[in-house]
């Protein structure tokens, strides 16, 4: 049970961040226990012994507890919402620009293998992130596809991105591993582009 | 040191099986402790506790010693080569009909998630798995690309492999894990063809 504590002196550390700590640390094990699709925010507030409402006073919701879990240091809905908006011809390069941007920074790249990590040596991890981001990424990312093969589109979009993230940042094999952000998008964008925007499956040999 | 064994039936496990063997272990040991460049084949030989000659024997050299060490279902020299020869134009095609080829079936997608979990896992691994990678594959495909940005571009048509792989075999996202191989082959092979020859970045934003 979280409380105030009164005889703390005021500004140290005020008892709303314990009971947000709470929320958070009961919220990465609620997710490690349950999956991604078993948890709910109720159950997120049973374990962290705070009333339900708390939660929804600290958190917009489910997805929004889970990006506070997993210190990402920006949330995919809002990444995604904001590739999304813009000239449809571009939306590659933008792409491109904002997952590198994210993820480029110190503290985004340790995330980032942190949770490549944990996503290629633990089943329970990769199962979290799957459906994690198959409703607020790759869900979203096809719905802007107005192609046969949408999801599948998303999905090798994403694979893209996975692969550079793991040969640049873990692997960090070069050239990849220092090219410049610019140099990457300028390769990755239209890659990604084709994949959005391409009706067929763009080669020349008709298969 | 590795001998026969003459009181042994003939035809149960010759002695050259047992001195394969030795060599094998031993090179996974050199392996891991010094990196791919730093591995010599005396070394193996010495800590294997045989000639040098009977490495020479088994096997044709560092690369073949090390294919065997990581029990790789193919030479991924062999492999290159297969690629790269046919029409240039179907390139990226066979490239990615190939990757699959080789790591879809079970006995190479759980050698292909090991080396994955290893090189996520183990900054060794990691290091030994980019020598590796970078000597004779990358740079092998990136002979082939007549282009500025060669090199990078070879490491980013293994990053949409790679990401393919994590995202197929590791974290078995949808529809990508069930997808059939011929429906990849014809969204990934215009992707790594592209690579292979698009003169500029192929966007039309012209950056």
């Amino acid at each position: 049970m979280v409380t105030a504590e009164p005889s703390r002196p005021r500004g140290r550390r005020p008892a709303g961040e314990d009971a947000r700590g709470a929320i958070v640390t009961a919220a990465r094990s609620e997710f490690a226990a349950r999956g991604y699709d078993g948890t709910t925010l109720r159950g997120i507030a049973r374990a962290a012994g705070v009333d339900p409402r708390l939660v929804h006073h600290y958190f917009d919701g489910k997805e929004d507890v889970f990006v506070a879990a997993l210190e990402l240091p920006v949330s995919p809905a809002e990444l995604v919402s904001r590739v999304l908006d813009g000239p449809p011809g571009e939306l590659g390069e933008r792409l491109a620009r904002f997952f590198l941007g994210t993820w480029d920074p110190p503290q985004g790249r340790e995330v980032l293998v942190g949770l490549l990590r944990a996503a290629v040596s633990s089943p329970d991890a990769a199962h979290l992130l799957r459906e994690f981001v198959t409703q607020n990424v790759f869900a979203r990312i096809a719905s802007v596809v107005d192609l046969p093969d949408a999801q599948l589109r998303a999905d090798l979009m994403a694979a893209q991105l996975v692969g550079a993230a793991v040969l640049r940042y873990v692997v960090r094999v070069e050239p990849l591993a220092s090219a410049p952000v610019e140099t990457l998008v300028a390769l990755l964008g239209p890659t990604l582009q084709r994949y959005l925007t391409a009706p067929d499956s763009g080669g020349t040999t008709g298969r």
